[in-house]
């Protein structure tokens, strides 16, 4: 009968700064002040429960102190956490505390912090600004940057989220020195997974520094922050959304997103990672992209971090093969893997697409050989 | 120490068509088979349980009969369906299902499922597109079109949701004939509510012809639904992200919808804003920008729709006043109303802002007396 075009074209421009530095929490509130959310005067601090007494309790008194409002929201450290519930439950107090949209978040914590406060801002009152500030190594290497959020559910890792970038990231190296050694040793699967997809020279830097890396020695310690944001932001700079290149960054997560899940999160996420990109650094050997010695020496740089490179006997492997198919590159029912060519580069299958679909027996008789 | 930048600078296209007619379901196919939607071949079909033996299982069978897969996710009709739990629900079952990013959400009903299935679309996978097929009159008027999606909290309607547009929309003229009066009736208020806010002209005509649109007559029914659309798009258009101008689709809104909640959903959506638009035109005589003569005007056409215009007895009147303050337009702890100027505009207090700072007392006396 009739039609109307509603046109919505519009030029978004998402852009923001990533710090590193040590205890940035005078810098921000100088960046505050200076208008990096505009004239937002009420602030929401989401911390976990490790982190708060560390660096959010800090934080929320430099606000204070700045004249700004502020309250903080407190939920139980660990990936356990990071579930609808938990993201409800903060809205809740935060209605409660009479928040509305003339308000911005800053999650101060690792990377489930930043992943659920980043989820929670996207959707409060349609959309607040947030803030990242990162005081984990995984957060600095993964989750602060890129703007991807998201919660768990009891089926499936990050499938419920949003892309939603944050205004900034400060990314504070002081506090890696407070973290328990497993976290660390977690947060170093995703740097070791980008050298392995990016940079062979890092890869090297890293087999070189790794006892530096581990005492958190200072420099050693800027070198892979900075490393880390570089390869992470130039891929999301090129594709957002994961249309294409930002696939790459799923190297290692395939199969070991599935890990995490079916271990009920037993395995910390890097820890899983790392078997994970043992599982398919064996797929891009089988494939003919990596040879045995490529292989040896991923798994030697896995192992002297600290991490696991075997999949514990306590994990059912039917079950792990089953939850291969909750993936988000699931295309037509059919598993897709990122696939490693050599050690720093990533298989490009055609012009833009990074992921190959591989048949069930061949990433089943890996698994189960793992 | 360092500091890198982030270039997320993009250009965004969300136009979309709206198409007003009569059983659009062979329209929706012939549109998907000609690439709505690109290559997608897997739908969800998100309805309620009044709608889907109505229209969504009519739909189901032209998007099998075509070769597409298909299922369907419903829940029960109703306002107090539009919460977290239920989207929680779909999700699960969605992964259940095995949908992926890979897929296309298809809304089939009111203004309850579209603001539903529109929310669930924007966090699946991070987002995957939509399609409102829009079966009532509220739906038309304001909920299909404009890209607001939201769930309701047990605190406040609307709070947590998305700016997420939809491929396209069909607003299907025949279905309103199966409509309860009830909700026929209820989607007239968003109507009268777009007359008094944009066009004399329009207010005019519903005056005139209300009997017409009460018999579902063919003629007013398809000219309410072009006018609605153009009215809400025209405004969208300007502003997406109410930033401004779209602040006035909130007229009869921030009291109507506190009347909502605390009505504990026994009033329909437009019987609350009925009520709110009663309310606020008494707060715009009060300001000076509507007379006597007008404020009766608007209160004889909501009566000869059917709408109720006094606020309930069983309204705990002081609960009323405190739920003001969940409203999302609250900024600094203060009421903000938008205010209608005679009939068919709304008062610009400064350039492109739209809703004024009112003291409580003033609302107060004013929602006593009702």
């Amino acid at each position: 009968m009739s039609t109307f075009g509603v046109s919505l074209k519009k030029l978004v421009d998402d852009s923001y700064d990533i710090e590193i530095g040590y205890s940035l929490g005078n810098k921000l509130i100088k960046d505050l002040k200076a208008g990096l959310v505009g004239k937002i005067k009420k602030f929401a601090v989401i911390t976990d429960s490790h982190v708060e007494k560390l660096y959010a309790e800090k934080i929320v008194s430099l606000l204070e102190y700045a004249g700004f409002t502020v309250n903080t929201f407190v939920f139980p450290a660990g990936e356990k956490s990071k579930t609808r519930e938990t993201k409800a439950y903060i809205e809740d107090e935060m209605i409660k505390k009479e928040y509305r949209r003339d308000c911005c978040i800053i999650a101060v914590g690792g990377g489930v912090v930043t992943d659920l406060a980043g989820f929670i801002a996207g959707t409060y009152g349609r959309g607040v600004p947030f803030i990242n500030y990162a005081t984990s190594l995984l957060a600095a290497a993964d989750a602060s940057v890129g703007g991807k959020t998201a919660v768990d559910t009891p089926a499936a890792t990050n499938l419920i989220g949003l892309f939603n970038q944050p205004k900034k990231v400060y990314i504070d190296i002081s506090a890696w020195q407070t973290l328990p050694k497993r976290e660390l040793i977690s947060g170093l699967a995703e740097t070791i997974k980008h050298a392995c997809m990016a940079d062979r020279e890092f890869f090297d830097y890293l087999k070189e520094n790794m006892s530096s890396i581990l005492a958190v020695e200072k420099k050693a310690c800027e070198y892979i922050a900075e490393k880390n944001c570089q390869i992470k932001y130039h891929v999301v700079e090129q594709d957002e959304k994961e249309t294409g290149l930002r696939e790459i960054l799923n190297l290692g997560h395939t199969a070991g997103r599935a890990i995490e899940t079916v271990s009920e999160y037993k395995l910390l996420h890097g820890e899983a990672v790392s078997i994970g990109l043992m599982a398919e650094a064996l797929l891009s050997k089988k494939l003919g992209y990596l040879t045995d010695a490529e292989v040896k020496e991923m798994k030697d740089l896995l192992l002297a971090a600290g991490l696991p490179v075997d999949i514990p006997e306590y994990i059912d492997k039917e079950a792990l093969v089953k939850k291969l198919y909750t993936d988000k590159k699931v295309k037509d029912g059919k598993l897709r893997f990122v696939i490693q060519k050599r050690i720093g580069e990533i298989v490009e299958f055609e012009p833009n697409v990074f992921a190959t679909r591989i048949e069930e027996p061949v990433i089943r008789e890996i698994l189960f050989q793992m």
